[in-house]
């Protein structure tokens, strides 16, 4: 957004600001109040949560410190909406959040109203640059829930015996009669390569700063691995193969009983799968998602090749396009791959890499509240690139970043493979 | 119920599950979707939950195995909605309840209508003595909800940072100028006294056979123990004294971090109590409630004299009269004692006894499903006596026999002190 | 002992004492300081650690506050050595016994001698009758934990993949051609029935004060359960079967994967029992022994009849010889039944009654430390009768009160049906 | 050890077998076999389990596949003494260690006998180099144990309220008028280095392949953090101080009751710390030991610099000498520093970099049951470079990487800060 005047980027902002928010509000159609209330698990929070926590983030690090005269829609909400910023004060505990049923649906989304007037009345006159920057970082944080507002409720859905839709449209027509093209290798040549952001657009601080990498040749492979591929997997006995397995992996697959993807189901020896589209079969031809990072290291030694490093995969993104199955489309599933050359590396699925979630050289974190953001996560999780079927349009990019706990399952996560050449 | 046909008897019965079902279901107004949802801890259950087991019961036991033709309303609600009858199929676990965000509340009192015109509609020429039985068991349970829906949305609302109030009305006067009448021992000579239902009307399983029981003389506390002579307690150490306290319980309240009945929070030095009115001050002439049995034990030791045994207790109530502050006045708190003599033994608050929930000589399961009632909880808890202030008036008789874990607080729980002579 | 005067009772503690503390040095021959040192679960101690805490007790009580000028040991062992007297002090933490490695068993043994000699030496001139009734208790509390040394050695060894035998003499002949006799049911009338102690000689607090119980008509079976018996009710489905259980016992089922008792292993078809002499063959005709109260309840309702109460076992008991299979022989292992009549009541297994562990009708905590004795254990526990084939001979009586968690295996813990009549 | 012939190289590894087996031997002098038995935490073994394992390795990997006519020492010590070996069979599960009173510390001193007897006798004529190099692992492996063995009786001790020392000589003089000298930053130019093993002696399989790096310009302290410096950072409000950590230090910070470095203790005022001399005072002058990676980078971020990476690390390391202070001088605690310069990378403190433990580009794991010797602990784990006082003259080098999972404290763990240029 390389805009003439900061009133202008204010108003472009908030064009943006206004769809977003929108979007975010329409997910929250069709469900009802205990649907928006309850919280499957510790890692996943109610939609109520969502809705409610980006509009703190907005009042917090928006409207309060730089808006005159802006009334708080409520004093108790920043106790009960923080997630994490541990300089902005006390927070309601995490595990916890599904006991909230007052403040009710109606009343965030009141809340989201009363935010969006205040921000929407923000005067290009007397913006700052720092508002927009604030409000962009916003707008991208929202994404993000919408992204975690669909695998949450996903999972809670999961665990109702009922297996209800989030959405239920006509069924998908899933093609079966020819599968996916086979693996084809892309080589990389390798050498010093620039990597992370340019800083022509917006980028989380952990995509900077921009820097050199070293990569060796390399080959990636043209598509994700497909759920057909994970069933041979699984009957080639993957699941009882210590010697595939990373210790802590092996530890995690025994304890939580992994046997298959989360969310696959044996019915009487046909594989369903739970979706937002209710209980469905599992396709075979699309792109394997609800796996660990252990499980996609475990296949990946299992075939014998390995994942790509995040380099890598930034690398090789760049000569693709960076369209794909997103959210938008209402599909809220991974779609077979049917175009040769490297495809999908967009959308779909988000493929873990091999790559430790680490500061990249030269990484400072930000003053203030929001310099919390990403920099202290930095220590015992993945990275994971490229986006999903649940990832807004436009969120993601070759630089995008990631990341997660090597055992959590519940995110569109998949894996492509990668060699060395 | 002494009829003189069985066609009349249900009538009657039908009278009496047209009005004890409308309580429950008036219970519930005021709840959203989501409170009537989420569970806060595996002991309490959801209000959905509640409105819908006690509908399952009468399905399960009544219309289905006798009404012909009768149709499931969904035959998922089996799964759903049983408790802890092994013999009647899996179960729902029970600390997933507050993951059930559908059926919706709206569905569940759809589910009650349709369980109501089946048992309203059954007719008096065909009806069974057991058919009556059963509807005589199922009002019974209904109301033995009644008071854990009361108890389980306090204990949720407690854990809601807003302290929402469940039914707000005007506040209640609370006199304060006057104390209640100080301790007064009642004498009872002991022998060999008749205990147990005497079988011409309703009772529990548990409270048969009626039998001899022994008793040695003893004297019983006039009232109950008050809030103010349990913060005279904690004013001198009694939740750090370890010689007051049962191992079990000096080790409950070390883990647990006791040093208030449940509900208290320390407002800048005056003691506030979360109620079903929201947060209120603690009311110092009231009897105390939301205590262990193990702090009920401990406070006793620490005055010097017991807590009396249930035949001690039964053998006393004979002598007063059974009403009480009951759910009907929808006072919903304890109330101070002002009567002279031997009173408030009914309502109020439950009366922890020292006596184990252990069977009576001669007991025996019943047949079937049903015969799961109470026998099988008869290890490691303690018997409670004379109902609460959210017990249904009715609902409790001298022999009544409740029961919990000693380490239980969210029940109206409290204490009535008795010595040998 | 109704001794003439308190010198002569001193004179006749002190013969009581020497043979009773070597009577415990003997347990540990042929244990190394490791297999003295180890602590298998945080219900079993180190024997280290009973050798310790049973001379800590004639410390603390007898030594410290009686006899001038008596040196400590070492002061730093009153931390170590205290088990649950809150009163003493602090308390090294019960489940970290097994990390003392330091003191030695040989320092252990110094400390027994050290306090040996100085019990040895107090004179009876100066002796007041307080320390006599000390040294009483201490010598029956060291008893208590000769039998624990036993089960708590079984125990560990029992963890050990090698199953070493604590002391393996030739192997014992195990009739096995003819069995136990057939269960005879022997009635008693029942009526009012004086129960507990007589004040005759020594007897621990709980079994005070003697008072009435009243008992209704009841038979009890002529010996206890046998392992053939045992064997039966699990190939009956005893262990998957819910209605036999409590609920309660039936999750404690659920959670441990019982399905057999304690100490049983299926070898290829065969049952074998790890004992104190290694791994054997299940005894058919022998009592069962390691099972919890909850599986002597279901055995129980599996049979059709029930458990005794306490004091139905008490009043029976007083018809029988109290000799019995006990430790002195150095069996350790239950034997099987041979005499007919009502027999085995003492001696070879604890059998479970279904009573609660509560205070007798007017019992009162002793003052000082020692009144932790027992009072503190009065919840949550249920009573055993009749002692075990680790039970000191002469140690118990009938109106002995042993209680255990109901979920509680290691223990020779048995049952002896009994029935209403 | 670049040998003339398969027979000298052979005869070569004998004698350092000789000596590094009877250096772990010494270890043991003056631990008794309940010592060598416990097992205080999961983290830590036995001292017996480390010389048992240790000698199985050799017996499973050397002597069963490679010498005719080996007779095992005792078929049950493959299921006690493997680790983590998958490919080699079922093992005794690590938490219960320490209830293996059976075999004891003399059984276990003959097994390393038997096992050295038959190592010796390898006769030169027929050895294969497979066998000399699986020796060179092994011994390797053993001085890897060497330290365990040293760092795991320092944590039994430290839980034992006596605070034994493992070994007792003179208290060491420890200067204290002059402090180390100040923190001074070397430079390094950065560019594309050359890391990971040359291949011209030992290595493990994680420091290969050699390959390049890309490292920036960066600075690196003279010398370690000391304990004074931490005492700043305490004094400073570090461990109190959100801000400062990761989100995942933070967690086990506050879950843990982290406040000052492992087996400190604040004795009244005074800092004292547990060591394996006993409890002696913190020397302020000394490298602080016994951090986590968390502490450390929270330490780091609040000094205003960073953790070096394991390349910066390794670089920077061979312009130093690698002599420093290690196991052999038996001082058994890190020194103060007083040279002037990049000093004390090797010895004193292992140096916790910001590398997570992550495979080498073309790392490949070996085949057979050795192959699992590091690979499957590539994740989670956070490398530290240099060796500690507690490691074997001798066993590190440049290149050499240990690893420990980010909250881990037990190993004489530390850190030295870096910054970019």
């Amino acid at each position: 957004m390389a805009e003439n005047s900061p009133a202008q980027k204010l108003s472009h902002l908030q064009d943006a600001y206004l769809r977003i928010r929108n979007e975010t509000s329409c997910l929250a159609e069709g469900l009802t109040d205990a649907d928006a209330t309850a919280q499957s698990m510790p890692d996943a929070s109610p939609s109520k949560w969502h809705l409610a926590h980006t509009s703190w983030f907005f009042e917090t690090f928006v409207l309060v410190p730089h808006i005159r005269n802006y009334t708080l829609f409520n004093p108790d909400y920043n106790f009960l909406f923080n997630s994490y910023y541990e300089a902005v004060g006390a927070r309601h505990p995490r595990p916890s959040r599904g006991l909230l049923t007052r403040p009710s649906l109606d009343d965030i989304k009141a809340y989201r109203n009363h935010v969006d007037e205040a921000v929407m009345a923000i005067s290009g006159e007397a913006v700052s640059s720092q508002i927009s920057t604030l409000l962009e970082l916003g707008l991208h944080h929202e994404q993000q829930h919408q992204e975690l507002f669909l695998t949450d409720i996903l999972h809670l859905f999961a665990q109702n015996p009922l297996k209800p839709a989030y959405r239920n449209p006509v069924p998908l027509e899933v093609i079966r009669e020819d599968g996916p093209p086979d693996i084809v290798w892309h080589q990389f040549a390798g050498g010093v390569v620039e990597t992370g952001d340019r800083g022509d657009a917006f980028a989380f601080d952990c995509e900077r700063p921009r820097h050199e990498a070293l990569l060796r040749p390399f080959a990636l492979a043209g598509r994700a691995v497909t759920n057909g591929e994970w069933l041979t997997f699984m009957q080639d006995g993957g699941y009882a193969t210590a010697s595939l397995w990373l210790a802590d992996g092996w530890d995690a697959a025994r304890n939580s009983n992994w046997s298959a993807p989360l969310y696959w189901h044996d019915a009487d020896g046909q594989w369903q799968q739970m979706t937002l589209r209710g209980l469905q079969p599992v396709d075979l031809n699309a792109p394997v998602a609800h796996i660990s990072y252990y499980e996609a290291d475990a296949f990946a030694t299992w075939f014998g090749a390995r994942l790509p490093t995040e380099h890598e995969w930034e690398h090789a993104s760049h000569s693709v396009e960076s369209d794909g199955n997103f959210a938008d489309s209402e599909r809220y599933r991974p779609r077979p791959q049917t175009r040769q050359g490297l495809a999908g590396m967009f959308g779909d699925v988000w493929e873990w890499t091999q790559s430790p979630f680490t500061p990249y050289p030269g990484f400072r974190v930000s003053g203030g509240a929001v310099g919390e953001y990403n920099g202290k996560f930095m220590s015992g999780q993945m990275v994971l690139r490229g986006g999903s079927c649940v990832t807004p349009q436009g969120h993601v990019r070759p630089t995008y970043r990631n990341f997660f706990h090597p055992d959590k399952r519940w995110q569109f996560s998949g894996l492509r493979l990668a060699k060395d050449c």
